[in-house]
């Protein structure tokens, strides 16, 4: 079987293990509180160029989602996304379960625009039910998105602005976050996101650590007391170095952008050779995910050979599939692809 | 100033107020644990005709609707309903806040169709993700839904079956049952809902009382315990006599029935007209709420002397207003707004 | 029967009535916003003489308790009060239902000191664990105390100024509050709570209306957006109006004082005629609730001929009691309780 | 240095780390559905005579006492603990995030007796307010408790009877677990806990895991559905494997159970040499956590060359300490620290 499953059913990069191995025999303080975590958050307020950052180290992302989200709201207040978001539909309600509603808006491309925002915040405001309604108080975006598609920096700066207008959070989930930064024709910076952000988190987990998700936040109002929130979702890692030490590795030498590239750069000859070979695309992605669509026998046929996910049912006759490269993916898996088609 | 406003802008009918008084004087048990909420329980099986029945008196509809969401779900369990669902909407994200996700579907009528429910649950049932998505356990719809329209006993028979085929629970928010039962052409009896239902509720605050809503639970599941629920949800009324002999009022005599039907008659009366003389209608309702479309400027001069809701726009130049009778409302109002236009 | 059971047994006060009843065939806005809300929120106002107050009408206890404080704390956040407090025992995990701790220290008569909490404080400062712990960021109190008791003005203030000093919340559930500014002995006035307390509330359910609570915020940060907070906990009444227009009269011409100083006086009566018996007391209280202590066969005779709560055992052969007299409590009752030791 | 501060402040067993190792470069499904989860699933229901066993996987301790809980209550159910209960302490209100109360018992050694639980449920039975409290639904228990020590089996048996005579869960806390069941003198085995609770948990971070804890349901009520909890709760991890495959090596050959007899004996040495010396102890520990009393002086000049927890005031003038072993002490820093004195 030869995978596309997803870019997290592969360990991580061997440099990493390698520094996890040089804890051995260490004893270090616990709960995150230790040299590697300082130096890991360090690094990424360098990387950031803000020394005022607050960095968190979470170990996944629904995880950190639910945790930047508790600690964020008030109870009245909701969060809002895009229908297709993450926090909707794949976290089996890990928002609603900290009490807030997650509000909805539809979108072809997995992008939410800063007029769909503008109009919504008007549109709230306007209303004259107010407290019968809940409080849209933080926008929700993933940068790339669950489509793979990413944001311009001038969609980003637009956004940021509305929100801000309209006195909202903006909080980036960026799980894939290494295949938006590494991906051709991006224009967006660690610095503008800290920047345009209240707060977002640069996802370890699925580009080459072994888990881990680095939360940077920005607007003081969401850091205060936001290790009694990780405490308190169970989501402090005991030895929290793990964490610190990977994202110290992943930082260095440019590694986590690099290994980005590499998946990206895979993703792109599969998506050029689908094209070729006339295949229809649900949409066009400059990260790791791409979304062929084929008829219903051949993903029948496909799925024989290759590990992937069904997306959706495009018409009565075919479906949509999603291919993810990763890190590790061998450049002839990409090859025997297209060669099975 | 003449109301179109909702029908709970008025107290609660005189016989109702008559019956409240007699209690003065007396020292009667608190928290509903009396004579007056006991008789009111039987007299509600009754008319259910079904002695095994648990009856239990809130003081109001968005109280009664978490209260019943937190009693009968687990954590990672969601409810479904409408885009226009009271509860999606209107209710400040109250369902939410006891933990549990709102899953809406998108109805041109307010109404959620057997098939919506059972394609709904096959999705759910063949989705590989299963554990990453919430678990709707449960189905919230209101009769009369929110734009006044009605299911038809067989709509309500095939929408029980679809859920109980699937372990889904059937909750069916009576607000405003009355008006409903009382419609002409429903063919829905209160031993339907009893039947049909695992719990539902029959609306006092819209229909003649001061306040006031029964929960009716024939599901032993989420009857265990529920005067738990309604403590904690501070949903427990010191005096909850209050609430017993009103409904031993309205349903002396049909009394409850006969103020229901005085509004749909002026309903009815309003929406011919209105028909008459041109005037688009959203929805055709049997019920006590109806909701005509008039260009931006009539708009502006009915609401000069009429009072009313804007339900929403329903395109650049025309607004869709909300126009809701009473057992309160005086038949000159009707008459007066027919002629206005 | 004769009733010491509580005050809520009865319905309300006469003139409380007449008020209500004059509403009949008015139509008035829905969810208090409404004239007579506004006149109660101003005379609330003028008594606690400051016109910056927030003030909000709520219809039963443990629902002001859950909502304001939801609305007052993050998820993190703990709420300090007596091992006997109503929050701590009486209220079926209401406020853990919101998600907040209730942390609770022993009290032997009811009352927290400032004392306690500026330890309590220092030990949470110094805490090493400080994550890992709740944060406690307000102190809940009822005057009078479940025991009866009550709070000078002295320890008030100091109260009040540990907790400032401490940055924590004061909140006071004054459910029995009239009883308490009414009691022989008194200092504290509405003013003094509003300027010590951050929230507070005046109950009306127990001392003269029928049902309602008046929260009086003064601290911004819980006042902003309450009415979202009253509608998503489900305590937003439809006929808002009805708590008005109850605690326009209560406060009219001190009626309110007057009936909790008429059960006040029977209590003192009850006390000193029981004391003069030789039956021993598990405090002295100022207010309308007294604790006598029994042999468990007095108990059993007393129950056949007076209603009242067993408060708890005393050793193994005697049994505290709790006897309460209200506004609406005849004098012959008291002497036909004295008469039958 | 040398270190008594904690049992987590090492990495993991080297044994465990190259079976971890050995995963780099495979391809394997994510979120613990995997050969390596299963393998350590079967080794356990192995252990614990029982094939019909559920087995699940978390990250850490408060993850997996707030994800049982969830799953476990209803939202009116409480849980019973002792005073000095991870989950009443240390934990941050992470129960109470998830809406239930924690009730706490005091206890002199950190254990709760069958006595204790059948008086309260007796109380609760006979409660005539029972909705107004809370209703206890389970009793959570360590072993080793927080204080070291261990429950006997005919303790535990006279427990689990008295909580299933009354309908409470049984959960018991084995995140130190190994240096339980490997006490001198213990006579628990892993069949009689599956056997005796309806849950428990098989602690590998503490005891030469990098991190896990290996959640064990006889009870199917809670069983149900649990993966759901999992994952809303952010406690799935996406490289599952990690965890299986630890649980896999720590129960090869005993290793569990070697490395926590090797903190065991460390400790004990450490106790006797104290008692020898005539350093008074808090309780009499068989397990890795002693805690010793020393003056203030002492405890000052000792914390100059080893690290440990002050676990509270002793009395004015002298202080209580933790000193914990573990599978990575040297024998050398006993000897040293005793020599210290």
């Amino acid at each position: 079987m030869l995978y596309f499953h997803n870019d997290y059913n592969e360990m991580c990069h061997p440099k990493v293990w390698e520094k996890m191995k040089a804890l051995q025999g260490q004893s270090v303080n616990g709960y995150g509180v230790d040299p590697y975590c300082d130096a890991a958050a360090d690094k990424i307020r360098s990387l950031c160029d803000d020394s005022e950052l607050a960095v968190h180290f979470l170990v996944g992302g629904t995880q950190t989602n639910l945790t930047v989200i508790a600690a964020a709201l008030r109870p009245h207040q909701a969060v809002l996304t895009v229908t297709d978001g993450h926090i909707n539909v794949h976290e089996t309600g890990s928002v609603e379960a900290t009490g807030h509603k997650v509000v909805a808006l539809p979108s072809p491309d997995g992008k939410i625009t800063a007029e769909q925002v503008a109009q919504f915040g008007k549109a709230q405001k306007e209303n004259g039910d107010r407290e019968h309604m809940v409080q849209v108080k933080m926008v929700y975006i993933s940068n790339p998105t669950e489509l793979g598609t990413l944001y311009t920096l001038a969609e980003l700066e637009a956004l940021s602005a509305a929100c801000h207008e309209l006195g909202l959070y903006l909080f980036l989930d960026g799980a894939r976050l290494g295949y938006g930064l590494a991906a051709r024709g991006n224009d967006v910076t660690m610095e503008d996101l800290a920047r345009l952000c209240d707060v977002f988190y640069i996802g370890g987990t699925k580009v080459g650590a072994l888990f881990g998700e680095a939360v940077v936040i920005s607007n003081p109002a969401i850091a205060e007391d936001f290790r009694y929130l990780i405490k308190q979702r169970g989501a402090m890692l005991a030895k929290g170095r793990l964490l610190g030490i990977q994202f110290v590795e992943l930082f260095r030498d440019s590694l986590w952008f690099d290994l980005a590239k590499h998946a990206n750069s895979l993703a792109a000859q599969l998506q050029k050779g689908l094209e070729e070979k006339g295949v229809k695309l649900l949409v066009h992605s400059p990260t790791n995910q791409i979304f062929p669509i084929f008829s219903n026998d051949d993903v029948k046929k496909l799925s024989g050979e290759f590990a992937f996910e069904t997306w959706g049912k495009y018409d009565e006759s075919h479906t949509i599939i999603r291919l993810v490269t990763s890190w590790a993916t061998d450049p002839g898996v990409v090859t025997a692809f297209l060669n099975a088609i």
